[in-house]
């Protein structure tokens, strides 16, 4: 289906939907927004997906609409959202069947669902609801690309987490580290860590460091929802290091390789997993292409000598940099926190390592 | 004087020059913002110090007065400026001169000046304006304290450019680097080599890339205004070095000491130098707190190995970490500058290195 066979009102109101969607965090699910336009092409609603946990971007929708809307005014309306709705039972319903027993009289979709939760056209169309596709359809492609990828290859989203100075170091000649960053850029990370399924850090660091790897509140109270503590290497994480708490989220997978380590988290149904760090860990994962987000905390100081932030990557040439791009989902690609910039990028489409752009 | 010599408009014209004082370009001149008050407390006019060879803030001021201000409103109006009026004949003519001639009744300035171009207060007095002086002195010299400092020391106000991956490297393994940045971060440095009166490159560096050092227009052609081409270090610079030029405009420093670059750099009239790298030349600098400035262009990607932005400064643990804080003047302190971060800072009030603010 070509773009003439959407009114000027219906791509504009997908390119809303895909701004609202542009306001959800990365993660689990992928990024999502809706909006409804009633029989006359105005915009009577809209929502989106805040991430794992809340509801679908059509049910956010539906849930602004005008108190009183009348089932007329929806039999009359339009439902455009960036993906097709979901067709299954996850954490929320599916999201076709909210749709149609709202009475929305048709749909547009973006991009399709090539996921298990695909259906939700055929199912719609079974009751009734008119179902187009394609408005703005690589827009909304391009703004899931790396969950997309993810899902493919059935392994959870990451988001790599990196505090350092201006000059990429992640701790001094002597090894200390706490703290680069502010307060304010701490807890941000601690944020992402209640939002995670699980959380990888190398037995170098724990060795190190000795972290607890919790999510902890504002106050320093543990976070109601705590990620698994996965360490990836081949020593034996001490009886009595921090990470193994005692409330059994704690794994340790014995490889070096990020892809398995993935495959292990996926196989105990992790969708989204933090990647913690050091720089031997957080090399692994970006130089396989592994990671699908960047959070990088800068903080205004210098060392001069100390840690690098990654190991090396194989990377000799500039041509063969790893290249990403500036990501402004979730509240833009910069923000301040604290004394601190938090940074926000995700991997170029067609891929970080040059291997991989290349086809190899 | 005291804060409660001050009337609210005032305070609030005093805010409103600070914020005109932000706007301008850090260098060879301080900041200076200034804005004129009639007798009932309303702002008429305001304006900013753009740069070395731009009128000053007051000529500016005077210069945004609606059209037909009556000679009898100036002797009523007060005019606000965040520094005291120069008295001397620099590139443009004394300012305490312009705003007597102009016949503006009441004069307040928020700081001091220190420098040769002091004097200015009393030369209005003996004009017959009224002058008073302290209302928000502090945030005055805080807004020029490096400014303040590098005038004290008799040396150039130095402004270093970093063009780095996100992992601090300014180059890859193999010594590629161009270009990590792109073409619109280039030409921004390239801008700013067309404002400075001098840049200071490593023999490393010429022998490495055999940089022009030159200012060139978007358009690849040289900028009106060239820096004094500056290489620090022993080896001879070769005959057919692309720096050597052929304008005469070329000058090899035997030293490693920033310190003694920027001496001989004095005595030659140079009042603003870019500290153009590489590695050694940056390390020297920054060792030795002689960075004013730090223009900080960040390249979405990663190299994972490579040439870092700085050699060692002799900061051995965190709590020794030169310290920075982020510089909004001049448009901000971060800004999206083609697929690239421009980032914008100056050193802590107190110095970048321990041993400077521990007052060793």
């Amino acid at each position: 289906m070509s773009l003439q066979d959407f009114s000027a009102a219906e791509e504009q109101a997908m390119r809303l939907a895909l701004s609202e969607a542009r306001r959800g965090l990365r993660g689990a699910n992928p990024l999502v927004g809706a909006a409804i336009l009633d029989a006359g092409g105005r915009v009577i609603a809209s929502g989106y997906h805040r991430g794992a946990g809340h509801p679908h971007a059509e049910v956010e929708a539906l849930a602004t609409l005008p108190a009183g809307t009348e089932p007329a005014t929806l039999s009359g309306a339009t439902m455009v959202v960036t993906l097709e709705p979901c067709n299954h039972h996850g954490r929320t319903g599916p999201c076709a069947a909210a749709v149609a027993d709202a009475g929305i009289g048709t749909l547009i979709y973006a991009s399709a669902d090539q996921t298990q939760a695909a259906g939700g056209a055929d199912f719609l169309r079974q009751h009734g609801v008119r179902v187009r596709s394609g408005l703005l359809g690589d827009e909304a492609l391009d703004l899931n690309q790396r969950w997309f990828k993810a899902k493919a290859a059935g392994r959870p989203f990451t988001t790599m987490h990196v505090a350092q100075t201006l000059d990429g170091l992640i701790a001094a000649a002597d090894g200390t580290s706490q703290w680069i960053t502010s307060e304010a850029a701490r807890q941000d990370s601690h944020e992402i860590r209640s939002r995670v399924d699980a959380i990888i850090a190398g037995t170098g660091t724990v060795f190190a460091d000795d972290p607890r790897l919790t999510a902890r509140t504002a106050s320093g109270e543990p976070a109601s929802n705590q990620p698994l503590r996965v360490v990836m290497g081949y020593r034996d994480v001490p009886e009595h290091a921090a990470v193994r708490g005692d409330d059994g989220r704690f794994l340790q997978v014995r490889s070096h390789e990020a892809e398995a380590v993935l495959k292990s988290l996926a196989s105990r149904g992790v969708a989204h997993a933090m990647i913690e760090g050091g720089a031997t860990v957080a090399g692994a994962f970006l130089q396989a292409d592994l990671v699908d987000e960047l959070v990088l905390y800068l903080a205004p100081m210098l060392l001069g000598a100390g840690t690098r932030s990654t190991a090396p990557l194989g990377i000799s040439t500039l041509s063969d940099a790893a290249r990403w791009r500036w990501d402004s989902t979730g509240g833009g690609h910069t923000i301040n926190l604290g004394a601190d910039l938090r940074l926000h990028l995700e991997p170029e489409p067609d891929g970080t390592m040059p291997a991989v752009r290349k086809g190899h």
